[in-house]
């Protein structure tokens, strides 16, 4: 495909299928590229609910039956928004059926969900690809450029911490990311899961072995409220929380620095304290998500008496990605990360090459693997190695 | 009207063309209101642009003649992007042949077009609406939010900065916002424009007197680039700028207090610096728009070793705005400002009733007023009455 | 004298009394000067509290008559810290009795009162000295350094501010500092001082004309607190406040720049809100007092993808000053400002040449004739010239 | 001892000699204590560098010979400022010899050493203080104040860095803090006992275990600058440096939170990066040195649209320690830490009672067995029970 229309059927209709349905909307306006998406059809357990966002987003169809919809032959592209026990099962099945994937992060459950699609995926040759959103943060992927441009030299240090708040109150009740069995893991995989994927991407470096400690302070929570959203209420039974509410990591990368990676949903204050931090040999980089359009560098190359932390507004025309949008100083925000990535997605379809489109599913296997190690070395307390 | 559909039409195609275009795309997508906006037709003075726009942005026809687009029957309104120096004219028309009118600001080119406006309005019964799109900024009406819970007092002072960098290269060319007969001023009208509109929206008082000094600090620069965007390179003639480069006003309020305003595309290191601070006897507040979801805000009754700013990210459900996006810290950026102002177009449509949709064009024509008092005292080196 | 001793005389024993005395006592212990203080008498109206000043600080003896005090053969330097009405006396009469004079900002009570002083000091070519202690903020002194070396080109806009809140309170009692014939003004010769000679220190240029507002916000004050600090209260009597409350100015630099100046007392959430912005033709500048130990540079000379606000912590060695003190990032505070001055006073009196020694009372008189411009603009309600 | 004088010995003169020979100089000008210091003798083992800091801070005699110093009748507080290798030895003979003894810190080499001065410090019953420097930081006194009002409530998180990079060159020598033999160990004992001292100090809570990764990125380093500075230069021979470079900590709190713990000298960009979070049930704190003046408070009992991190600038009369110095907004340094240290210790004097003064021998001695499981948990690659 060069040019063209790409069908897209949405699996998943809760906060990423807004974020994703959003991405498909807009890419097109801020984006010219070859091919242009087709909002096909949504997909999702509640007729009602999916019938209501296709209303809202412009979903052509909707369907209550995934394995029937990655069989459409009007569907090009599946992308995977459900919680993350279905990912391995429904991204195989349609890399099978001969669709290109679009997947949430985490990837899967584990390693193991991991491999199994990473081998359907070279199998099929299609387009594979996980949403880990924050690599398309413009001021990240600036960061990206700073190192490969060599501005920061050998690493030293990699400190990264993903701080949230949202189920503190004892109240919030036992939802799906708070339950094991669904969401494979609390913080730990949805938000240690970002900032080892954006630590390996900046820096292209991997973690090779980890320590880890993890922490469930709220043990058992109000059931009756399980698909609810972050406002939800629960009732007067309790269930057990069987996932972390914390989840701190200490480990070495492959360049031989040290890095600590820390996602929490207790941290009081802190809404989406997405932050990373790099100290290099030749420099430094710092960022925090709530300020997304800002990336804090340190050239150490500079006079010394000039030396510091400069605060770069990655809003120019030559910064990534923001040309598509709109004038310097007149900043974006987090759904933009989405637009950016669909906008990579269809640019890798228009020159039928996504060789280069990552993180693909074999990329963010790696991240998996250092999830997978920290879980086990939380219960072994010791160090693990990742096998990366 | 109160439910259906809106068909609005578009005058104008340039930078505020897409943020509007990009508003109405959106809106139903985040606010569900009664009203749904129908994007009918684009209006432009270069068809190949115009088509692009169409085509990028999903207006379903296009048009070169706005007097013809504007007495359309499919036409309910009118939202005009166009030069300062037809606000007037198109809206005026536009009110005749009864439709609703969403002008961008600065409303007109001085205070007796905008008494005219406002003459056509309220003559016209329709909705009328000038887009400050600042206003809603969740910050800046939380802002408005707390002065009016009573948390300010007494406004002793307002200091409002708007800050750009764009033209300071003298090769950059004379295009139409640097030719005072297209754009009525410089930064003045363009940027003083928006924070005199914000302190008068956020305190509920009038600038009373102003005294002011205008500046141009490139006198000519190239010719040749006359449409050209912020990018634009000039050729090797010159002409005259017959706009000002920066725009210094202090003032009096009508409560007591003393304002400062500074405007200016002079301002090295700064992007779009548009921020504002208000003293007041019990709370103060600060803002700054590269950093638009925080409200800075100074609570004085707290216990004296307590206080200090309050950095309060206003990306909560309970914030202005905010809840029909994301979770809490997960932020938005310029182009919600937009939408968020569809949406209440939208939603005073809905309700049939545009009372309190502000500002209409009334309410602005105060800003107006300002802005004509100072250009009067910059030239007179007095102080001027603003009437307000 | 090109080493040895330098026996002080201090007039005046409250807050800058305190500062100095500081001052003298520390600068030996940081600074390895050829001429060391010697702190001999310090002199004040209060016996008691005089005495108990000496006891603190090691003041050698006490003296409650300034006019003696200045004719002791033993005294070889004059530190005025009186409130403003005495500082053209004591000066003139210490300078006539052959003494180096150091004297507190603002220099005097007006223009005439400086151009007798500097007359005075030139006729005697004693060592003359005022203390705008914020000349000698590291941070400061190296915004001076990086003008001098053109990285900041031709020079836009200076926008100051000197924003505090102690007298908000409308018991806070009618001190010295709130009666006109005594303390001169209010915060315009207390805080405009400060920032007016600021700009032009670092600058390097004059003010040529202003545009100013004074307002009062607060007419009445409780009486029977008159030499009270800070949080003295007054009685159930009132009486008039015969200063301004804040004093606000527009104006115009010598070379063709923009400037504002805003000094008051009423701005909550602001202690000692001393900031500067600088913005030229090849880079900005931004300080604030309260982060005193760092300068924000903007180089525009940077790719513009890496250029942003430099944020310095100016504590290297080789910043200004810093070097006498501690390792980098072991911050300094308000008190070194006097102990740097003091510093430089005794390298000159080392080097027998003060000639270098700023602002002397010819430098800081031109900051009063801005001071005196505004005073005369506000009753005008016009611009006025300022001479410089 | 209720008043009087305290006659003290210094031991040592390099960075913590000028620090503390600062606090005694400087503490009687602030703080109005029964008891006042005499800078008796300052004691070096360089006569020639030992002269100069006497005749510089005015120490009254000089001693090359500690052990003799501390037997001197005229002596009645023992000030150890040497190596840390030197600690314990000092420190019990002057206990011993009935001396009052304040010492730097780390208190030792590690627990053993720590445990015999506790013991030595009971026995003798005299004032035993470590110099936790941090403990009187003004923002960190009041984030203490705050724990103890219950404002926090349930600690989740706490979260220390101690970020620095002044070795980071290769050609930086091998000075005395880089071998293990005279400092015990490296940023380690030097930073992390910084952070451990304060995060115990404002939780009220002991670190139970941790899990340690330590590491040295320069191996080797030239030699020749032994006992040099921040500066120093090296020969061309080079030794191995034999103390870690960094030092990173994930542990458990007594109260069941989760703590880390990062100690660098090589983190590019930072230069005394000592900072800190803690998130509570009911609140959060934040500080960082370099803003050494504020403390950011997070007030979860604040109405939700209202919350927020208030800035506190700790310089109010009622804050800890700031009524002493300035007005408010008008900043201390570093080198106030060690004053305030100075009048705690005079005024534990003047009551004769020096059981609340803190922390005492006993109490670092709880901080150096976090620092001691840690470089077992190094070693071992597993989780190691601090036994507090």
């Amino acid at each position: 495909m060069a040019s063209g229309e790409i069908r897209v059927a949405l699996i998943g209709t809760k906060f990423m299928g807004k974020a994703h349905s959003n991405a498909w909307a807009q890419v097109a306006h801020f984006f010219n590229r070859p091919v242009k998406p087709v909002m096909q059809v949504v997909c999702g357990r509640d007729p009602a609910g999916t019938q209501a966002m296709a209303d809202t987003w412009g979903w052509q169809e909707t369907s209550t039956d995934w394995r029937e919809t990655i069989q459409r032959d009007d569907i090009d592209l599946v992308d995977v928004c459900t919680p993350n026990n279905n990912h391995a099962e429904i991204s195989i099945a349609a890399l099978k059926a001969g669709k290109h994937v679009a997947c949430e992060k985490p990837l899967a459950m584990n390693t193991q969900e991991c491999d199994a699609m990473t081998k359907a995926a070279k199998a099929s040759k299609k387009l594979n690809f996980t949403w880990y959103n924050y690599r398309r943060v413009p001021a990240l992927a600036l960061a990206r450029q700073l190192v490969k441009e060599g501005r920061i030299g050998r690493v030293y240090h990699v400190r990264c911490i993903y701080l949230q708040s949202w189920i503190m109150d004892p109240k919030f009740p036992l939802v799906w990311r708070l339950q094991g069995a669904v969401a494979g893991s609390g913080p730990h995989g949805d938000l240690n899961a970002h900032i080892i994927d954006a630590a390996r991407f900046i820096t292209g470096e991997e973690v090779s072995e980890v320590s880890a400690a993890f922490e469930t302070f709220i043990k058992e929570r109000p059931l009756g409220a399980m698909t609810g959203g972050l406002s939800a209420k629960g009732g007067s039974k309790k269930g057990k929380v069987t996932v972390e509410d914390a989840a701190l990591l200490i480990g070495r990368l492959s360049g031989g620095g040290l890095c600590s990676f820390e996602a929490t949903r207790f941290a009081q204050g802190r809404k989406n304290g997405n932050g990373i931090e790099i100290n290099g040999e030749k420099g430094a980089l710092r960022f925090e998500f709530e300020d997304m359009n800002r990336l804090k560098y340190y050239d150490a190359s500079r006079p010394s008496y000039l030396q510091g932390w400069t605060d770069i507004l990655a809003t120019e025309a030559n910064h990534p990605y923001f040309g598509a949008y709109w004038p310097a100083g007149h900043i974006i925000g987090y759904e933009h990360t989405f637009i950016n990535g669909a906008a990579d997605i269809l640019e890798a379809l228009g020159k039928d090459d996504w060789s280069n489109l990552k993180p693909d599913f074999a990329d963010s296997t790696k991240t998996q693997r250092v999830l997978d190690a920290a879980v086990k070395s939380a219960k072994s307390r010791s160090w693990v190695k990742t096998g990366c």
